[in-house]
Parts: C-alpha cells; sequence; structure tokens
C-alpha cells in the first residue's frame, strides 16, 4: 500500500551546519550549550563540529573545544565532518567523539574542486586511502554520501544516470577493501531538489540496490526542504540530517541568503502528524532550537518553534 | 498515470493578507506600488484588500483608497475580501473592483465567533441572504470557500465528514438561489494541514463531487506549506492562492509568528521545476517579493526571492 515507515532517524547537524555558516564570532561555551540541549531531546545523533581549515571556516577554529566541552548523554552519538585526511587525524585526536567511516562522493566536479579542493579522479584515490585508514584505526565503513546528487550551483542538473555512477564506483572502493555499504545519504547541498527529482533519485537507487537504505540530507535554501522530505518519506527514506531550527549553510555553496538544512523540529513535527515514530520530544526541539536563535543573535528559518506543534494545542484544547 | 496538472493558476493574496497582518502602519502608497508591480508579473487575480472593520483590522483602514490607487493591468482581476454584507457593500461602491460573488462557510465554529462574530447557524442565514445580494447587483456566484478546513487553533482537529457536510450544506445554499458551484477553497486558516490531510480531504471531496474544481488556501505557519501545496498538485488541484514573500496572516488565528499564506513565488518556483504551466514570470515575481520585503520593512519568509530560481542558474550556465 504504502512506502512510508513506521520508524524515521533524524540525524542532526545543526551545530556543524550553524557555525560553519554563522558569521559569528559565537562563544564556544554558547556553542556547546546548544550541544547539550539538543542531547536531552532524544535524538540519537548530534554532528557537533566539523575539522576544516579555519582559514576557509573560521567558524570552526574551536572545533577541538566544542567537542571536548560536550556533556556526553547516554544514547547519543557524537559525530563531526572532516574532508580530508588531515581533518580525520584532527577528530581522532580529541578522542571524545563515535566516529565512523565513509565514503565521500561529490555529483558535481565544479563544486568538488571548490569545497574539497579536487576533482573526481582525484577524489577516488583520496576515498580508497582513507578507508584503508579508517579500517587500520579499527573504525567500520557502512555509509557512504554524495554532496550535490540533485544540482550544481555551478554545473546546473545532475543526472540521475551520474548518481548511479558514482555509486557504483562507491561500491567498487567499498569491495576493493572488503567493506560493504550500508547506508548511502544523498546530499541537495546546493537545493536544486524538487520533490519530484526526490522521487526519481531514490527510486532508482532503490530499484539498482534494493538493500541499500537510502538516507537524505536536504537543504531548505529554496523553500522545497519540507515537501523533498515528504517525497522521500512516501518513497521509504527512514534516515534523515536536518538542522536545529533550520541552521546553516555550505559556505563554498555559493549562496548568501538562509541555506540550512531541512528544519530538524519541522521535520519531526511531520513525522509526528503522519504517526510516524522518531523518539523526539517536539518541544524540547523547539526549546532547543530558540536557545539556537539566541545562540546566533538572529531569527532562524524553522516554524514549529514560533507557531508551536499541534499535539501541544491539542492538549491545551483537550 | 498522475492527476498532476499541466496548468496551475495561482490567485496573489498577498496585499490583502500581508496589510491585514503587519503591525504597520505602512503608507497607503507603498501598498498600492505592490499591487502595481505584482499586476506586472503575469498574475491573473490579484485581491487587492479587504473591507472590514478597521477598528477589530488597522491595516485595512485605507482599504477604499487602495482600491481606488492602483493601476489596472490588461488581464487581471482585483479582487476583495468580505466578510458581512457592509464589506461587501463598500466594495461594489468603490466600482474599481472585480467582484464575484461567494458563498463562505468555515469548518469551526469556535473560530467563526472570533473571526466572523457569528456561529454556523447564523452563517447560513447570512451566506443565503448574500447570495440573493450578489444575483441582484448582477454578480455571478459560482465559488464557495471553507476556512478552517483542516483544524482550528480554539477546537482543534477538523474531521473530513464535517467538511463534507459543510460543502453540502453549501450546495443547499446554492440550489435554493438557483446557483451552481463551480470551485470549492478549503482554507487552511490555522495551519493544521500536513500533505497526508490534503490528500483526504481533496480525495473525499472529488470521490462525491467529481465535477467541481477544488482550491486551497494554504498557510505556510508550521512550515508545511509547500508540502501541503505538492500534495494539493498530486491529488489534482490547479488552483491555489498564496501571497508574495509568504507575507501576512489572519490576525484571529491566534499566531503571533510568521503565519502568511504559501508563497507566491515559491510555488511558482515548483510549478515551473515540475513543468506545470503557471503564465507567471519567476523573475518578475522575485522583484516583487522583495519589493515586499521593503513595504513592511523586515525580511520575509520567501526562500526563492533570496536565492534565485534554477531557471535563472541554468540560463548563467548555458
Amino acid at each position: 500500500m504504502t512506502d512510508v515507515p513506521t520508524q524515521v532517524r533524524i540525524n542532526e547537524e545543526g551545530p556543524r551546519e550553524g557555525f560553519q555558516f554563522e558569521r559569528g564570532p559565537i562563544a564556544t561555551d554558547a556553542k556547546i550549550a546548544l550541544v547539550d540541549a539538543l542531547s536531552k531531546t532524544g535524538l540519537r545523533q548530534i554532528q557537533v563540529c566539523s575539522f576544516v581549515n579555519p582559514e576557509r571556516v573560521p567558524g570552526m577554529a574551536d572545533a577541538d573545544a566544542v567537542a571536548t566541552g560536550f556533556a556526553r548523554h547516554e544514547g547519543v552519538a557524537y559525530t563531526a565532518l572532516w574532508l580530508n585526511e588531515r581533518g580525520f587525524e584532527r577528530a581522532l585526536a580529541v578522542g571524545t567523539l563515535d566516529l565512523a567511516g565513509s565514503i565521500s562522493m561529490g555529483a558535481s566536479e565544479a563544486f568538488m574542486w571548490r569545497n574539497q579542493n579536487r576533482g573526481f579522479a582525484e577524489n577516488t584515490v583520496v576515498q580508497d586511502r582513507m578507508v584503508k585508514r579508517y579500517l587500520a584505526a579499527g573504525l567500520k565503513v557502512e555509509r557512504a554520501s554524495m554532496m550535490a546528487a540533485f544540482g550544481c550551483n555551478f554545473e546546473g542538473d545532475v543526472p540521475v544516470a551520474r548518481v548511479l555512477d558514482l555509486v557504483e564506483e562507491t561500491m567498487r572502493i567499498a569491495a576493493a577493501n572488503g567493506v560493504a555499504i550500508k547506508v548511502y545519504s544523498f546530499a541537495d547541498t546546493m537545493a536544486w531538489a524538487t520533490p519530484d527529482r526526490v522521487r526519481r533519485l531514490v527510486g532508482a537507487v532503490r530499484e539498482r540496490w534494493p538493500e541499500l537504505q537510502v538516507a537524505l540530507h536536504l537543504h531548505d535554501t529554496r523553500g522545497m526542504g519540507i515537501a523533498n522530505a515528504y517525497a522521500g518519506l512516501e518513497m521509504g527514506v527512514a534516515i534523515f540530517d536536518a538542522s536545529i531550527a533550520g541552521l546553516g549553510g555550505c559556505p563554498f555553496a555559493g549562496h548568501t541568503a538562509a541555506a540550512g538544512n531541512v528544519c530538524t523540529e519541522d521535520l519531526a513535527f511531520l513525522c509526528a502528524e503522519m504517526g510516524i515514530e522518531t523518539g523526539l520530544d517536539l518541544e524540547a526541539l523547539s526549546a532547543a532550537a530558540r536557545l539556537a536563535e539566541e545562540v546566533v543573535g538572529h531569527p532562524l528559518p524553522g516554524s514549529v518553534m514560533k507557531a508551536g506543534s499541534l499535539a501541544a494545542r491539542r492538549r491545551e484544547l483537550a
């Protein structure tokens, strides 16, 4: 009858997405306070920072302090982002993070040059080397991701066929290292996705790799975030990245306006109203979203934190 | 294969929605400048103001001046909102508007008391009397609308069965006056709709009245606006109200946050990317949205006006 999942996992990217994008400066303590608030919302994974070049991303200059400063909450995995080996070694060195290996692809070479300073061919070599490094460090490698999977501000539309080729290449890198990818996350880094494109991409991937779990990392830059997530839910997607209050954006995506991920509490609200279990406390998320606004010092795009959930309204009316 | 329409009509409600909701004051000239900018975007219908009690809605105190001040543009119908006979007589008296009769229902009695100061029973009497007045004034009565069709902040969820009963009552009022309703607009006045609820309501109405054209008036207060519109498109809905830049909200809906209609240019963008014809110029709409921000003096929720359309990006890259 329907592919809509009964349970959805939402992975929080707000601290990393937000603090890489906000002009700041934002006090390290305030960043940590947001991570700590998020820890008490039912989230099971929070990406707290990225280990990138602080000259290119000044908001991440205090990544080590954030990664060592938060209070661990049971049942929550605390992760980070890195784009190269140097970043990974820093993430490993802090010793407080729940690291996992991942193969990181990009569907637009023009974007990869801007974001990672390398093209397709070099990336394949780097990813192969990094998988070896993850395995040597004792990490599992079960996850892959693809940036700009729907389109690119510097290159245009990305055909689904190219995405499938790149997934295949990912599987080759994995197989050559004796690992198997279980979850593949497709990122709409520059907001080229529409609900129809989500359906087509997810449909094509599921058709070819029926056992692969598809995840979506959606940006709301052109206002399509929740509609795209809904299309994903209809196609059976059960893992989403999201960002509290809609924080963030990629500094190299060529956008100046609000460019954050789909908003965590708005997506959690949609799931709740569809009867999909997320394990999330919507009121605690909304409080964390309001804290995020305080931390960055300006209004953020999230809606449910401002309008209130329907569950809260129903309780008042009961 | 699909119910998605090939053509969609978007009716602009921004001036009326916005100027009833904004704290203001906003100069009459600025309101007129926005209507004039909207006239050149390909829109075929613009609701320019409402004729309501200026003591309750101060932003509409200059409704007559707005309604007589804009420059008519060929092919555009200029409409207004009223909630009672006095309002209609004022709209008629200005002599510049393209008026049409409509039967106005509400699915929540608690909301109707707040918004129209009457309950269900009295509304039926009022609507019957107003249809007679429209006909006497030489107007067609082919349209009906229902406020709070998905839920109400003061009453809770609205069952689809109640909506169907109220549509039936509407048809009785019409038949008793020898007119037939061709278009029925369902309003999510207080943002209780989700894509699933849109599907269920539209599906039930189409099942019972297959010839009736369904229109949607969606608010984005809880961030579901575009997702709800997408669900409507999937169900064959081809008429939407929308609001430039996401302006507006109902002053009696019990919301303080941004509570505007689904955003005109974002919805037009979704249609364009789905290959649905709207006749709208996305760049002209985005310019009008930026003007709307100037007019109200603060940022508005629309996304595409800030991020740019994909068509524009594709042209740059070509």
